[in-house]
């Protein structure tokens, strides 16, 4: 980390009775920092409002987010920023206190920017349990991320859900080409909905190419003429390997995903 | 909080980049302290010692958790004893450094100790997510009780899994009595195993009468005799209410159950 704030203050450390902790009660954004503004801030800020308004837990003020992210990165060009938001302190038990102040924590992490090579990509065992009550939100309930990367190492690893059918890398959002039209998996049951993933479904509806959401089986990836990866900090890179076998990369024949590729760092709204 | 230890020495925060608050990746077990002494204590020991084994957390020493036990609870006679352990201090991203070294959070709060009284019972619309990865297990990850506490803030709420199967309580364990038998659901694949559950399915096993244990549909809670929760913190109570309908309480006409309801506070190896 080269600098982090807590609620606005430089510092490194939080109360143990922070729900954050204590329970995962809180949301969390990782951001590029490309040419020293915030990539895809908008977006960023809209997933955590949503998040914050189905969990119950005041969203902190978007201006005042924005003027700490400023200040944190000072006169960096080239970071990540972690941005956390927790219910805050509370006292034993699950129910949260009617008066609990929400904890905002930004950290910055060194980043050489983004590297755009192709990732190699392996279903792994862990599942993705169901619940649809928490689904497509950047929650701090982030175990089975956790034993999915001890399984999957390398690469990127591909998460199913309990019921077999895929839902996203470990920490990136999954597009397949097939017959020329982009498919990507509903995350209305688990899963998160990355802001790429958002860029490329408005990107694609406003060229008329609107992308396929909808269940997909892991025997699909194999007939899918191209897979690509997106993620605030991959952008949008292409599969180039699928549980060993190499596939084709072919990001240049799709000017959509080159189009957003481009675009996930450039946006600043 | 009356007081707390982060890794043997007083204290109250920890790190901002401990994986506990990034990613719920630790374990807990609260901890009835009754005449001066943690209650159970061998039995929590061991579920977190599973926890540390499924999650690839290296277990703190036994040894050193009993004396840091001891010197909070002091010559306090009753109290809870909240025992946290996280993966320790990480980087950015999923993967847990090779070298982490666990962090080990005790905290001790008030509490006047076991009530036994009666519970109302509510089935929430929460349900829990299958993740047989986590079953079982008292982990960090708790949103899903967290909205099941906000949406039933009295009395206790009851959890059915995804597939509308009766789990637990949102903090206890439930146990049905039917014809003279007690029967539980399975904590396979989602659900905490409670250490008074646990204590009564061993009690049962040694009388003879062994706890049926499997999946439970709701409206097999209307026919039972008796509906029970377990907890570290209840020991054993009858249900009183279920779904506002007053029900039997019975937990004098069944002597297994008188037992371990005093055994629960009193079992200090």
């Amino acid at each position: 980390v080269i600098a982090s704030l807590v609620n606005g203050r430089p510092g490194d450390r939080i109360a143990i009775l922070d729900r954050g902790l204590q329970y995962g009660d809180g949301l969390f954004e990782t951001i590029a920092v490309v040419d020293g503004r915030p990539a895809l801030w908008k977006r960023h800020l809209d997933r955590l409002a949503l998040g914050c308004r189905q969990l119950g837990i005041p969203m902190p003020d978007a201006d005042l987010l924005r003027t700490e992210a400023e200040r944190l990165i000072g006169d960096r060009t080239t970071a990540i920023l972690k941005l956390v938001v927790t219910r805050g302190v509370g006292g034993r038990g699950y129910g949260p206190p009617a008066d609990a102040e929400p904890t905002r924590i930004l950290q910055l992490f060194d980043w050489h920017g983004p590297e755009g090579r192709p990732l190699a990509l392996r279903i792994c065992r862990q599942r993705l349990g169901i619940q649809p009550g928490l689904g497509g939100l950047k929650h701090l309930n982030r175990l089975e991320q956790v034993l999915a990367r001890r399984e999957c190492p390398q690469g990127e690893g591909l998460l199913l859900d309990t019921e077999g059918f895929v839902v996203e890398g470990i920490a990136s959002n999954l597009f397949l080409l097939v017959q020329g039209r982009l498919h990507t998996p509903l995350i209305d049951r688990c899963g998160v909905a990355g802001v790429v993933r958002e860029l490329v479904l408005e990107k694609a509806r406003q060229a008329h190419q609107p992308v396929v959401v909808r269940r997909i089986l892991p025997q699909e990836l194999e007939e899918a003429e191209g897979l690509f990866l997106t993620s605030s900090l991959l952008g949008v890179v292409p599969v180039d390997e699928l549980d060993g076998e190499a596939r084709a990369v072919n990001i240049r024949h799709h000017p959509l995903l080159e189009e957003v590729a481009d675009l996930a760092f450039k946006e600043h709204g």
